[in-house]
């Protein structure tokens, strides 16, 4: 048996190393773009920062060392162009010599990957503009900075890569920007928890252009002028293009295989195409999402080499499934860590499920034992049925813990209330004895349960300041002399029971304070001596002005005690 | 509704506030013999080594906090003495005046707790012996060192309590012998996984006396002599019991409950004992285990605070159930974090349940991306079923993360080949693409298809060296002139296909590498030119040098990359 494998990064290697290890007498044949195979993708941005100092160490495999190990034939610099299913033979261009031949196949697996998506603007071919994508686009791009000295750079795009490039661009002293059509950084987040991450890279003397339309590039004195719609061009030594990637699959139209999202090779959880003997993996296939159902593109690195083990698997004759992907992802923004997996509540609102969710702000470790961050955590639910649905936490310690938790438990089909049951590992370095994903169980739990009922940051602004709504704000009165939001009266939670003749238990109330939890006392203790529409702030203040920029009270929440949830 | 509770810490403190949640009406009368409550149990040990420095971080809650926020009678000092279940009536003393009373309930929670195991030996009264249990209990051994000062103490036991406190004594610069019967510290570890934390003890200094029988302690020039059964006593100017908890039961017996495990109280899912209107919660409570389904005691903070919601819940009519415990647990030793969730294998056999295990050495984070660190990871399931059963884990960083996800993963009853479908989230600062948790998925799945097999660690010494069996090291000759195994011969890995003649196909074969890694591809090699009888080493050599105490080649384990399982 032949096989050949279009691309030697990611899924590609992966599924050469598995073939091999499931038959020693396949030819393995790989034909890699570029100069280097398996390399280490998501580091790229790192090498440029300098936190990877050493080259070698993005390319800890060469052709050399996987022939060695797997007897694997591994051709870098060697552009598959064309494949005829028909007759199972591709056509190669060794891009050194210029040389195009055929190489025939019994099995072919494509993993092309995805290219940085271009824009079409003028300007787009410039020198000073960059693509991450390659080992030798971050050494073209650590080349310019170590020979011309950028004083400046406009980062077009917030997502991975553009915060990534932008951080490390930040690391070395440049001037950075980003700039991007969305009002939010970092889509896999909804707008509320991007605010802390925008806060960040504010933080750390990013600017952030949002909701900008680039309409063009132009060079002018040496610099790039970025133009946008309307607006004075932003200007900078150096632009890195990031706005997205989108599937390379000019081989998949070649060979007449069945395109999807984006044409995306379309393939089933074999990750078998529709055309026979031929397999494809990678940031070029479409999915399965594994919360929706629905079809969906996944660029991520996890995926991907799952994927190229399934292909192995499916060729060798091992009945070897992708169980799908949920997007689960992490990333380093300066001192935070920003995560997320399933579905945001605007991805639920895309794909027409009714949803709701908790936001709550505990400590990464128990409150009493130093070095506790707070983190914030938004656990998102199915309405009706409670179906665990998605999560995003950030913070600075324990986030991709509490994610993977929630990664896990949705992968399980758990639903939002289990969390409240889920066995978890505390010691005071490390967690509380509720856990911050048991306290959102909790908290889901009550909301199903009818105890409390809960308003959101965004229906602040509409409550009516006319008296017909009882606006209560139950922290202490230091907390409250700090600031307030307008129209609100204090009544501290301690003195609310001695306190209850001020309010009329006929009118709504609407509850606050710092980070959602005392509201929830108070407002089971209202719902106790009779109040019938009561209802508290999710997340507190302390989330309220996060996401609004108020910045009035962002301070320590309250930790989780025993006394709450 | 009147609700007495007996116990105001953990379980207690947790139901008080519940209920009032619950019911803003309900008197609820809590008893706590100690002078505190809803204290920081679990950080009692860090005060002692002042990482914890503030006395009033231990205690949190007072009884007036958290009478003016839930309308709570807290009562410390009051030892509840006896229940009289058929008049609804507890006899309650005042440990301060020496006031007996009677006190009534509709409802009874018992949240007593569990006392440190007080051995019957000679001797165990003395000044200088002391437990650790209460806010009390620690004060008056911080005020004893810092009295005394101290220089040597001898811990008996080596658990949490034992493990966290010889730390703490070790950071106050004191000499520090640890003595137990059990032949390894930390029982939720398997023997061998024992051995790191054993290893991480001594490297800080602890002296650890293993398989010993404390006899009694004898008071001799200042100073506490430890008598052993057949050796010298140990000598130190104090001495720390921690040989484990005993439930705190007492009153289950005067009320008439029944009690199971060391007399624990036994309790149905809604935390109600056999008795009308009592419940039971916490460390006194015997609880299903979450994984055989068989009574157990597990006394850890997580499951005393679910349940203490359970039963509130329980008596205000919500049909809340406890889903049962699993003893996932973490712990700091020194720089080393050790997590354990689910049955070791030692556990599986007592259980006597046919089980196996891979073991494995990730780095924590992509090996390219600096500060990663090597961990140690066992997985146990079941043999025929792959029913996910648990995991140990040992490491720098990431180690409670991994295990965390374990937990999760067993409480959602996925099998350990699920493992490796499981969407992490991956950035190079805080995992790989397949995080250690799908590898260990990967590799279940291989034992499980048979494409490979393993042997383990304390199968190496039995190996026959007459020939019978070909011994081959794989790793490199540089590893390999470092040191090998006995009887072994170097083949490197990526010479074997082409000194396969040097080998007999018809004889068996074992493989050893570095972690593992290596000695699998070579298997799989070797399976595919037709050997029959290949098996390698699991953990590979690093491990076997940990377990054995060998330290000959304790070092960083080759990272896992695309090439790897």
């Amino acid at each position: 048996m032949k096989v050949v494998i279009v691309g030697g990064v990611a899924g590609g290697a992966t599924a050469a190393a598995r073939l091999r290890r499931l038959d020693e007498s396949a030819e393995i044949v790989v034909f890699e773009r570029s100069g280097y195979i398996s390399y280490a993708n998501c580091g790229l941005p790192y090498y440029i920062g300098g936190t990877i100092a050493d080259k070698s160490a993005l390319t800890l495999q060469t052709p050399e060392s996987f022939r060695a190990r797997f007897n694997v034939d591994m051709r870098t610099r060697h552009e598959v162009e064309a494949v005829d299913a028909k007759r199972h033979v591709v056509t190669v261009r060794n891009l050194d010599t210029g040389e195009v031949f055929e190489e025939p196949y019994d099995k072919l697996i494509l993993s092309p990957g995805a290219r940085p998506t271009q824009p079409k603007l003028p300007g787009t071919g410039l020198d000073r503009l960059f693509t991450l994508r390659t080992v030798e686009d971050t050494f073209a791009m650590k080349d310019f900075i170590d020979a011309e000295g950028p004083r400046s750079a406009v980062v077009c795009g917030g997502g991975f890569i553009g915060l990534e490039v932008a951080e490390n661009l930040r690391e070395l002293g440049l001037d950075v920007t980003i700039v991007q059509r969305p009002r939010h950084l970092m889509s896999p987040f909804d707008a509320d928890m991007a605010a802390l991450i925008h806060q960040e890279m504010r933080a750390h003397g990013v600017r952030l252009a949002l909701g900008r339309s680039v309409e063009g590039f132009e060079e002018r004195d040496g610099g790039v002028d970025v133009l946008l719609a309307g607006e004075e061009p932003l200007r900078a030594d150096m632009v890195v293009l990031a706005i997205g990637v989108t599937p390379d699959t000019a081989l998949a139209d070649a060979a007449g295989l069945q395109t999807g999202i984006k044409g995306s090779i379309v393939v089933n959880d074999r990750m078998e195409t529709g055309v026979e003997d031929i397999y494809a993996v990678g940031d070029a296939v479409q999915v399965s999402h594994l919360v929706t159902g629905d079809d969906a593109l996944i660029s991520l690195a996890g995926p991907a080499n799952k994927q190229g083990r399934v292909a192995a698997d499916a060729i060798c004759g091992l009945d070897s499934r992708f169980a799908g992907a949920q997007g689960t992802s992490v990333i380093k923004v300066f001192d935070l860590t920003a995560a997320a997996t399933g579905l945001s509540e605007a991805a639920c609102e895309r794909a027409g499920i009714a949803h709701d969710a908790v936001v709550l702000s505990p400590m990464s470790h128990a409150g009493y034992y130093p070095g506790g961050k707070v983190m914030t955590l938004k656990v998102v639910f199915e309405r009706e049925t409670y179906r665990l649905l998605g999560a995003q936490a950030i913070g600075y310690e324990g986030v991709d813990k509490r994610i993977d938790v929630l990664a896990t438990a949705i992968f399980a089909g758990l639903s939002a209330i289990q969390l409240k049951d889920l066995d978890l590992a505390y010691a005071p370095p490390y967690s509380s004895a509720k856990d911050p994903v048991n306290m959102a169980g909790f908290m889901v739990e009550n909301l199903a349960l009818g105890l409390v009922s809960q308003y959101r940051w965004d229906e602040v602004a509409k409550l009516p300041r006319d008296g017909s709504v009882q606006l209560i704000d139950i922290r202490t009165p230091a907390e409250f002399e700090r600031g307030a939001l307008p129209g609100f009266r204090n009544i501290p939670l301690d003195e609310l029971r001695e306190r209850l003749n001020e309010l009329d238990p006929a009118l709504p109330v609407r509850l606050v304070c710092q980070s959602g939890l005392r509201s929830y006392v108070a407002a089971r203790m209202l719902a106790g001596h009779g109040f019938a529409g009561v209802s508290h702030l999710a997340g507190g203040l302390r989330f309220y002005d996060i996401v609004t920029g108020d910045a009035r009270l962002i301070e320590r929440a309250t930790p989780c005690g025993a006394d709450a949830c």
